[in-house]
């Protein structure tokens, strides 16, 4: 049987523990917690893409509490719920999954600050309704022509950035008139940002592994 | 308890259940069964989108053995996906939800061909990586032409549209030199679609319900 510090919070089944937990233990806002449907979704909208094929995409989650999740663009990520949770138990557990070989998903300390500065000549872009009207086209646009861009998209369901992570954008942007889910503005970002760099105009005429035209 | 058949089947848990009904009872291809996650990435991936806010999208869902389920453009999909399978399983039992009040989901028999044979003045174009390499911002463009485009997005992980399937279809296209997930694609077309009639640019300057700038 799980003990409770390895069983992975999900507002959907724990919402009253939740609110506990909340107050006695961590203090962090309870709104922005236990949606790992959240990340779910939104990594299953970005790393099955082209932009990620082409090795253009790099995803870090950074968490509530100050841990850094790395995931290998490599990774295969479970398409079900369920057992994304399971290997989500498993690397807040063991640090890294899986255990031995080659390295899919990590875990380690750090702020968003330390996470932007550890990424040279980087420009860091926020995703906000708090942000300047723009076109997610324009943004990418923007964003394919710096060196190192990030983009912070908040991964939580309603609330802002702290004033923390507010100090390391240098713009913030709102894409929509209302606020749209995390991996709706991902999902959306990544394409953008194919076309942006050329990737989806290259491909589209690649043959495929298993063309039938061929 | 549940009874077997008011169990929705997924093949991350019903794996070996799922290949001996598929031989005895349905005779319908396995491959294409049992992946109701699929369905809810792309449902959570179109539905809550500024298309469908501004009330142009339908969305349909034809399964295997000839239903349709009919989606309110209302309705608010639970995110979570253990939530989903609960509301599906009671779509099924009652053919529709809720069972009183205004429907979200409507349950109905009705081959693909009917499905757009009720859809007057109606095109139909595939997306599919058996199709002619396209850009899915021309594939937009080209349903944004059309009086009732509809656009058929193969719900299943492998496998290709039905030779019945194809009958109805008046164009097929395929988007990248890979096969991509239904809900990046479904996604990404939505998006396209937005632009291709002007959503994207019209909403974005506008005002939001809770602007902070006012």
């Amino acid at each position: 049987m799980k003990k409770p510090e390895e069983v992975l919070l999900d507002r959907a089944f724990h919402h009253t523990a939740m609110l506990k937990l909340a107050r006695k233990r961590y203090r962090l806002p309870a709104e922005k917690m236990g949606r790992p449907d959240i990340i779910h979704n939104t990594l299953l909208q970005i790393l099955e893409t082209p932009l990620n094929w082409e090795n253009q995409l790099r995803v870090l989650v950074h968490t509530q509490d100050d841990q850094v999740i790395s995931i290998n663009p490599k990774i295969r990520l479970p398409k079900n719920y369920v057992r994304f949770v399971g290997l989500m138990e498993q690397l807040f557990a063991k640090r890294r999954v899986p255990e031995t070989g080659e390295q899919l998903m990590q875990l380690e300390k750090g702020t968003v600050r330390r996470l932007v500065s550890n990424i040279q000549g980087s420009t860091v872009l926020g995703l906000s309704v708090l942000g300047r009207p723009t076109l997610m086209r324009k943004v990418a646009e923007e964003a394919g022509k710096l060196t190192n861009p990030i983009v912070l998209i908040g991964g939580f369901p309603r609330g802002h950035f702290t004033d923390e992570t507010k100090g390391v954008l240098s713009s913030i942007y709102r894409v929509d008139r209302e606020s749209l889910d995390a991996w709706v503005v991902a999902g959306r970002f990544v394409y953008d940002f194919e076309w942006a760099i050329g990737v989806a105009q290259q491909r589209v005429n690649a043959k495929s592994k298993n063309d039938p035209h061929e």
